[in-house]
This record gives C-alpha cells, sequence and structure tokens, in this order.
C-alpha cells in the first residue's frame, strides 16, 4: 500500500496494470491515496482536448484555466467547456483569463485548428457558463490556499506568468508546473521557436526565470507522438461517444499532415513520470533575436554524443556540479527538465483507457 | 579511366582503394586527372593544421589565407607557415588576411589552443615569410581569374565575406565554400552558437546571404569526430614524423577533454564526399539575439522523425519542392548543404592514409 | 460660472488668480464644480512626494497605488502612507501593486533616493496601514466602474500595464493617462532611456500601444523643473510644516546635483493645462536595443526648425494629417501628447501655494 | 605669416576677409602655406556634388573615392565625375568603391535624389572613366604613405569601415574623419536614425569604435542649412555656369520640400571650424534595435540646461573629467565632436563664394 501512496495520479502500464488499477481505485475510494490537486491552464485546440480528458481522469482537477493562444479567448473558453461536457465532467469548473499576451498582439493559429479553434466534430454549444472568477486570481487563490497543487499548461504562459506576477511566492508553493511548449532543438512556428512559446515570449522569460520546478515537453518531444490513420482508427476502435468524438477531432487535426498530439504528453509525463525520459538542463527564452524571438535556448553542450544518430545522449555524465571542468564559458545551472524520449505505446495505451472509462 | 576524371580530388574507401589509389596516383603523374583547385583560408589551430594537412596532399592547394579567430593573425599565420614547413609542402603560399572581424573586437580562444594558438609540439620558428598580397586580394584574384576554384573556411569568415564584398561575383565564380562552422541545433562557444560564426556573426551572415554554393560542417557532425586516446594511438602509430607531430598536437589538444577535429571534417567532405551524409536546408544567422547571436538557425522543421532517438530522418521526403504544403508560415528556400553524419572510420583511415604519406 | 465648470481641477495663473480661486472653492464647496477623479500610481521617490501632495489638494483623489520602482514596493508603500500622514489626507487609501516588472528584474535606484526610497526627513512609521485590495484590482474596479477617472503614473508602468491586460476596456473607459517617463530625446538612466521606462520597457510597450489617451511628461520637460536651492528656500519659506518637510526631502534629493521635480509635472499637467506646452506625436518604446532598449522613440521629423538653438517648432505646421507628403517612409499616426515647454515660475507658484494650504 | 601656417584649408569669414583671402592665396601660390590633403568619400547625391564643390576648391583634394548610398554605385560614380567636369577640375580622380553595405543589402533614395542620383540639369555623359584601383585601396595607401590626410565621408561609411578593417593604423595615420551622418537626437530617415548610417550601420559602428578623431555632422545639424528659394536665389544670383547648375539641382532637391545641403556642412566645417559649434560626445551605433538600428546613441546628460527652447546647453560645464561625479551608471569617454549650431550666413558666403570662383 505504501507504493500505491507513493504514486498519487500514477498508472503503471506494466503487465500487472489491471490489478493495479483495481487496487488503486478501490484505495482511492476508501481515501487511502489522495489524486494530484491539478490546475489545467490552456487554449482548446484539439490537443489540448486530450489533454483535459486526461487530467480529468487522473487528478484532483480543481479547475481548467483559458488563455489566448490557439483561438481567441472566446472560442477556447467554449470548447473548454465543450470537452468536459462531452465526458460528462461537468463539474470542473473553467476560468476565463488573458485574451492576450502581456506584451504584445495575440497570434492565433487557424491554420492548424480551425476558425472555432477545435473544428471537426458536430457539436452543441455548452450549456455552462465560465465561472466569473479571473483565471490569474483563480489560480493564486488556489495554489496559495493548498500545499500542494501542481500547475500545468499548454497554451501560452499569459496567465501563469501574471500569476506569478501577483503573486511570486506561487513559484515555491506550488509542487511544480509542466508545459508544453519550446522544444531543445528546433521550432515549429518558426524554424527556431514554438508557437506557445513564440507567441508569448514574455510570459515564458517570467516563468523561466520564476524558480518553479519546471518540466518542458517541447516539440523535439511531442514529434514522437503523431497523429496518423494508425491512432485515428485506435480511438475509433475504443467503441464509446468519446473515442468517436476524438477520433473526428485527430480527422480534422490530421488533415494538413504532420499533426502531433503536443499538449497529452504533458499531461501524461504527470500522470506517469516513465513515459518520458528527460534531463535537467538550462533553459532561457530568447526575446531580442530577429530569427529567434520565443526560441527556449538549451544548452545542450554537456550531454553530446558521437553516435551519428543521437543528438543526446541521455546517460552522459552531466558535468553541473563541476562548473570548473571544461571550457570557462560553460554552464549556468539547470532549471528545467527537458523531455527527449517518448514510450508512444506506453502514452497510447494510456489514453485510449482513459478514453474507454468516459462516456 | 573515366570514373576516375570523375573523382577528382576524391579518396575512396572502399576494399579497392588501393588499386584506386594507384591508378590514381598514376593518372594524376601523367595529367589525366587534375586535382581540384582550391584555397584554404584559416586560423590555425589545432584542428585546422589537420585541415591543411588533407588539403596540401589531396588539392592543388593554390594557398593558405589566414584570419584572426583562434589566436591572433599573427600566430595563426605563423602557425600555417609552421605546419607547412612540418609536412614539406613549403611550395605553397601563405596570405595573411583580416586581423578580427569586420565590425566587433576579435576573440580568441586560448582557452582550446594554448597562448601560441598551436600549442603542444616544441617546433622551430618558421624559416618562410608570408606573401605581403593581402589574402582578400589573394582570393579575389585567384577565383576571379580561375574558372573552378573550390573555397574552404574553417576559421571566422572575416575574409571571406571581405572578399565577397570586394567582388560579388565570386560567388558565382567560385565553384563553392565548405565552411567549418556553426551547427544544426546548437552551439559550443554559447549554448546557441558554434565559436567560427560567433567571433564574426556579421561575415557569416554575408556569405549566407551570398548566394555562393555553400556545405557546412557544424558542430552537430564534428562531435561524432572525437579526438580521443584511441584517436591519438593511432596517430602516432603510423610512425612517422608527421604522425608524431600530430599526436602532440593532439596530446594538448584533448587535454581538457571534449575535443573534436572540427576543420578537418570540412576538408575531408570536399575530397570524399561519401563520408558525410548532409541534408539541403535553409540557414540563417542570427545577428540580434541576446543568448542566440551567431547561431545558424536551421530550418529543420520538415525533416522531423517520430523516432525518440533521432532528430532527423534524412530519408524524409523534405518538401521543399511543395512550399504550398504544410503551413502557410513554413520554409524559405534551401540555401546550405548542412552536415548530418560522418563515417568516422573512413575519415579516420583517410587522415591517416593522408598523414602516412607524409615524411 | 460656465468657464469654472470646464476648468475643473484647473487652476490658474493669472493676476485675477486669488479671484478665481474664492470662486472655485466656493463653487465646490456648493458642488456647482466637481473635482476630476484621479488614481495615482507612483513609487515614492521624493518627486513622487510632490506628485501626491499636488494630487491631494487638486483632485478627487480616489486612491494611491504603488509599484516597485524607485524603491521596493514595501518602501515605496510605506513612503506614501508617510507623505499622506504628513499632509493630514489620512482619508486616501493606498493601494501595493505589483513588486516589479512583468518581465525583467527590478532595479531600483537607491544612489538617487536613498535607502528607504524617501531619505530626508526624519519622520515616524506611519500610523496607517495600506488596504488589502490589489492595486490593479482597484485600479480596474474603480476605471470601469465610473466615467471620467484620469490615471496618472509616476512610476514604472507595471501595474498600469496590468490593469491594461486584466481588462483591455480600461483604454477607452479612463479619461486619460498622465506619465511621468521618457523623454522626447534623451534619456537619464542610460544615454537613450528614462528609468521609469527603462525598468519595466514592456509594461510601457503595453500602454503605448493601448490606444489610451496619452500625456507623457519626460526628462526633455522636467530638466527645466531643477530643485535648486533658491527653490528649497521658497519651500522653507512657506514656513508651514509640510513646506519643511519638503524642504529637508530637496535638501537630500539635490545632494548629488542635477536634481528635477520630474513627477510633480506630470500632475501639474492635469491640474493646468496652461503650463505646459505639447505636441501631439507618434511615440514607441523600444525592446530591443543594446543601448537604447526602454527608450520612448519620438517621431520628431515634422517638427524641425532652422533654429540653431532650438530643436523643435511648435508652431510648425505638422503634416500628419497628409501622409502623402513628404517621403512615404514618414509617419504612423501621433498616439502621446509629449510635453516640451515648462512655465516654471507658473509651476512653482502651483506648488507653494499647494504647500501652503497644507498644515 | 605664422598665423596663415595653421589655417591650412581655412576661410575666415571676418571683416578682413578679403584682405585674408588675398594674403591666404599669395601665400598658397608663394608655397607659404600648404593645403590641407583631404579625400572625399561619397555617394553624389544633390548634398554630396557641394561637398565636391567645397573640397575641390579649398583643400589639395587628393581624390574623390565613392560607395553605393544615395544611389548605386555606378550612378554615384557618373555623378562624382559629373560634377568634377562641371566646375573643370577633372584632374582629380575618383575611385569606385564598395556597390553596398558590409553586411546587409543596400537601400538606395530615388525618393530624395531622382533615379540618376542627380537628377535635375541636364548634363552630357561624364568624358572621363573613374580610377582602376579600388577606392579602398586608394584610401589605404593615401593614408598610409602620407602623414596629414584627412578624411571626410558624407555617405553610408561602407568604404571607411574596410578600409579601417583593411588597414587598423589608418585610424591614427589619418588626421581625422568628418562624416555628414547620424544625428543628436533624431533621425530622417526613421525616427531615430538617418540615412548613412542606417543603411550601413555596421560600417558605422566599426568607425565609431575605431579611435579615429571623428566629427559628426547630423541631421540636428543640418536642418539649419535649409535649401529655400531664397537660397536657390542665391545661387542663381552669381551668374555663372557653376551657379546655373546649383540653382538647378537644389529646384529639384527642394522640390518635396525640407531639403537641407546635408553634405555640404562637413566638409565647410573641416574649412572653417568657425561655422559650426560643437561638444565633445560619447556616441555609440545602435545595431540591434527594432526601432532604432542605426541611431548614433549620443550621451547628451551632461549638456542639458533648464531652458525649455533649447536642448543643449554647450556652455555647460561638462563633467566627463570626473565621471565619479553624478550617477555612477554615467558616463563612457566622449569619441565624437558633434555640430550643434552652424552659422548658415557665414556657410551661405562660404558656399557662394567658391562657387563664384568656378566656371
Amino acid at each position: 500500500m505504501g507504493i500505491l501512496f507513493s504514486v498519487c495520479g500514477f498508472w503503471k502500464n506494466t503487465e500487472s496494470d489491471d490489478i493495479l488499477e483495481i487496487q488503486y481505485s478501490f484505495a482511492e475510494r476508501k481515501g487511502i491515496v489522495k489524486m494530484r490537486k491539478v490546475i489545467l491552464d490552456c487554449d482548446p485546440g484539439h490537443d489540448d482536448a486530450f489533454a483535459i480528458m486526461l487530467a480529468a481522469q487522473h487528478f484532483d482537477l480543481l479547475g481548467v484555466t483559458t488563455v489566448g493562444g490557439n483561438g481567441t479567448l472566446e472560442n477556447v473558453t467554449r470548447n473548454a467547456l465543450v470537452v468536459l461536457e462531452q465526458i460528462g465532467k461537468t463539474d470542473i469548473p473553467v476560468f476565463p483569463g488573458h485574451a492576450g499576451p502581456s506584451t504584445h498582439e495575440l497570434v492565433t493559429a487557424p491554420n492548424v485548428h480551425g476558425n472555432s479553434g477545435l473544428d471537426g466534430p458536430v457539436v452543441s454549444p455548452p450549456r455552462r457558463k465560465p465561472e466569473k472568477k479571473h483565471a490569474v486570481d483563480f489560480i493564486v487563490d488556489t495554489v496559495m490556499n493548498n500545499d500542494d497543487v501542481t500547475l500545468i499548461a499548454t497554451g501560452p504562459l499569459t496567465n501563469i506568468a501574471a500569476a506569478l506576477n501577483r503573486e511570486p511566492e506561487i513559484s515555491k508553493k506550488a509542487s511544480g508546473l509542466y508545459i508544453m511548449g519550446g522544444g531543445a532543438y528546433a521550432g515549429n512556428w518558426t524554424a527556431a521557436a514554438e508557437f506557445n512559446i513564440w507567441v508569448d515570449a514574455e510570459a515564458a522569460y517570467k516563468v523561466f526565470h520564476s524558480g518553479i520546478d519546471l518540466h518542458m515537453v517541447g516539440v523535439n518531444l511531442t514529434r514522437q507522438c503523431p497523429v496518423d490513420s494508425a491512432f485515428i482508427d485506435r480511438l475509433r476502435g475504443i467503441g464509446n461517444h468519446t473515442g468517436e468524438f476524438c477520433a473526428q477531432l485527430c480527422d480534422f487535426f490530421s488533415k494538413g499532415g504532420d499533426a502531433h498530439l503536443h499538449d497529452a504528453c504533458a499531461v501524461a509525463w504527470l500522470i506517469d513520470p516513465s513515459l518520458i525520459e528527460s534531463a535537467y538542463l538550462h533553459v532561457d527564452i530568447e526575446l531580442n533575436g530577429l530569427l529567434t524571438r520565443g526560441m527556449t535556448v538549451t544548452d545542450l553542450r554537456f550531454l553530446q554524443t558521437t553516435k551519428p544518430d543521437a543528438d543526446i545522449d541521455l546517460t552522459s555524465t552531466a558535468r553541473w556540479d563541476d562548473p570548473e571542468e571544461g571550457s570557462p564559458f560553460r554552464g549556468k545551472a539547470p532549471n528545467t527538465h527537458v523531455a527527449f524520449r517518448l514510450d508512444y505505446e506506453g502514452f497510447c495505451k494510456l489514453l485510449t483507457k482513459t478514453i474507454a472509462n468516459y462516456p
């Protein structure tokens, strides 16, 4: 039972999965284990929809907060309500936050997510209304009034940065922050930058400099999580309403090719740490480059390998402990757990089981 | 014989190597094949020394030009003369060029190459003097008065950019430019930038925007070319004067760990294209970033793979021909052949055979 | 009486001053004129102290909000309470806001304002406590629930930008924003940038791009408002407690020489528009320069004069209405009333009369 | 006579002008005074034409070098030959230099100078050809082989920077450099930057950091030198061929309004230092700003005045000698004599007398 206690919010993909799950479910009902308290800040968005589904089942999801990003604040707030309604989780409140970045104008991505921000399945408008409380106030109050809230952010970091500005203590009070954003090598929106970070680079700068315990799932990881026809068949094969809803989301999302379930990876990492291998590295945000604005500049220098096919050797002895070694110009202290390798099959199993548990 | 003609300056590492080599050497003596005309612009520098050795044997090396970089202009010019003297190639002229970058102050790397820029073996001062003609004039005149000169640059691109400024036509007249510099993902001098490009980023900008046929060997490639004890043993095992000289260079160079024979890779690529696999991509130079100044921003977006251990799938169907596919924000036209995979064993064989041919 | 109505919050320095003042005071008591509703956002700071004194007497000062800038948030909040206590205005609430900039770290100016942020006079700690409500919430709620609140900001624009982010409508709902910050030509903290803007350039960018009706009092104006011994004598000569308090503030403030009563000018402009001559120009904030970060880039091109001693001809016919005239590269639309000439004597009279009215 | 010797290349606009001039002319013929050796680097350009006329009469003009700027290199070289032909100075050689900036693409100003770069008067193509020697080689060789060559540059600083790169010693060997470019407060091509500096900001950076004795005539000075109808009448009133040629140049140049004889001011300053009042200040070049790229950032902080109509008090005791005074963040050492006040009438007399001496 001790082991169960240590795996709160954890789902183990071994052969003994089913037993473990039964035990876990039982233990939870009995109050022996408590689910991890989580706030999910997002801008749904197709891949955010999957992030919501994972978070709503595996965590004590205290609230979903929304931020202008993939779509306008109005759209992404409606989409969050839609997704929660589709999976029957109408008890989870939705708090709208900032409509756009703190400094620059909002840029959205209708080319990826359609005009609604969640094109694909035909759904009725949500019956629920979002909460009146501002997302940033909800985040600040909830984190400060609880000892163990973990934040997940799968959109631009506008709300998270605003919360850190409003109450700097949340960088210590929160149990950590998992983000989908950036990349260890490259971008998607520009050659150097990923969309979420690029859209509000100043907010990202604030977050990466805040000292919060930070886990970054960037596009270098999420390219290992493709939305292809096999994946869509698997969703449709679940056979329930949610599976079909998800399949229709992916039908639209993958139309342009090259689609990946970015945001869901960040949630999956928190559910089951064994799904992702990472390295603890220094990451900073470029605010000034003409070509590189919004890049998550990741210091990979101590992880280089001589193997032609791999660019990172996660087993190399990182020499951060010994900054004097190597060249004197190297090495600010690590501040980010950077995701590198995904267990895609494990991820798919987690996702399909989760969806199967919904209506 | 036709095949020999097509492999000018080419050294094939197959089983029939020896036969081919004998044939080639015979053909060359008879004037049946002509060696490739090359100018090597460099800042020796330990790895530049190996670049000179490769170039002096496999090409019609019209001249070595020097540029402030790893060391001061005075030092690197002396070092170029030293290396040519050690290998008995005192007929190859050395032309000093710019002492430092076109815009900013020179930064050298004594931490890597010692105070002389070529610490290690004890050598007498060179008996020869460098030429009076300025490197840039030599480059411009030689390229403009020949139809097929290939440029190799293994230091900061100051001289090459100045030559392009003096005579923009050399971007078309030269048969191409092979550089050691930059990187497809990451840097070495900073997290984002490699030393040669960082030192004179404005010069690099000029070169990458010039339209010259450009091959880039960056630190993503050269990390596959380690200078370790096995490698040094191999050099020492050659048993001749040059082998011992090279071994002593590497003894010093590898003292700090993490040493790679960067510059030699660029020359080896031109000698034997089969040693390096590459992709034709868009590369631009960041001049403005606070964290990324001097970064060779490489657009890898169409080469992403889903494999966790590899970041680039060179076999993927690059969609540059179809800029309309994918997202509308993607894709400036490729301008650079970017090196990705090195045949290290082939490289070592080329190098040791070359050294064995010297005194 | 009609004229009085149009000069709400207005103090006229003509010969008929006294009569006007009596009339005004009478009219106000009778409710015939209503004072202008104002929120003052500041970081006291010696010159902020004078800004508070002016605002507390000439406006319906709904609240003082504080922001980290000249000193830490804790210090400037205490200093605001101190100043209000010294002048007997303990009914005006003080709301602490952001402790530092939205993106970068706070830099304070102890070299100018001492360790307390208000060194000089020896004062007891304030008896009052600041309000619990966050400055940004107070600003948003007050502006949105009133039709005619004018904002004055004499510190970094962190709170104002956060309010604009929280509720973009306040750019239209507020009656305008008067700031002390920036400069039409030059800076004080750097050669190009003034302290308040430099400290939170991202916040300034947000404000200048918000569309709010903006009046900028920069260091080009405030250098006309020196704190010299004649000025200090004048304060001391008033003969009351507040005059002595002010004199002691200025004794400290002017110790290093080159002191100016920056912040008070912004308030004075709103009290009596005739004290400052201005031009309506395009101003933007530089976020990227290495030398110019935080500069208020002011487009002066249509106001150039041929007179050697003046750089601006405020009487020139600005040709903004005709963007086609002149060179095609000229002219974004004006967004800021930029202060150029101060009636220093008028300002001094306003200030001393105001102080004379305090205990 | 001693006084004459000290005023080489000097033209005094006092009442004793005529006597002095006669003495001077006599002394020069007798070899008692020697004219100042000058190279003029320019991109004619209407105002460059006047610069050539001044330089060709008042100096020993060793050569005119040309640079892409106001027009293409081909056009500005032809225009230089045209101007020299019009004034009968066909013995002065013209050396074409760089076609465009060292780093970025050339931008020209056809909106100001017409398609030819010197629209207005109808002239025959020049009979002379330019020299074969490259401008940069001419500058380097001439400066290094003479002890007292003064450089004047009235276009982008591309050639001058290339010469400094080729031979850094010319920063000490040359007697100084007078440029038209930049501005102490503001720009003309952008709100912050003047055309010449903006076009090749990297070259300007090199020049301002080179240590050369530098005199800067920026747009803050040249706005005091308007080309208006009174000025054109004065030119036409001279009554000779050159006067009419100049008048026709100005007819075209002033069509758009707001024309100033920028480049001629830099030459006039060297001819008669009393025509311009200046201050010795720190000036640096912004390379990174989005709004301020190419700005000549001038540190005016110690010259501020309290007078509302003047922004600079040239009589103030500049405290550069005492960097400890004032705030600790102030003050890099001055590197540039910055022009502030023009004696326009004196300038006009110099110019008309000069033109009157031509055919």
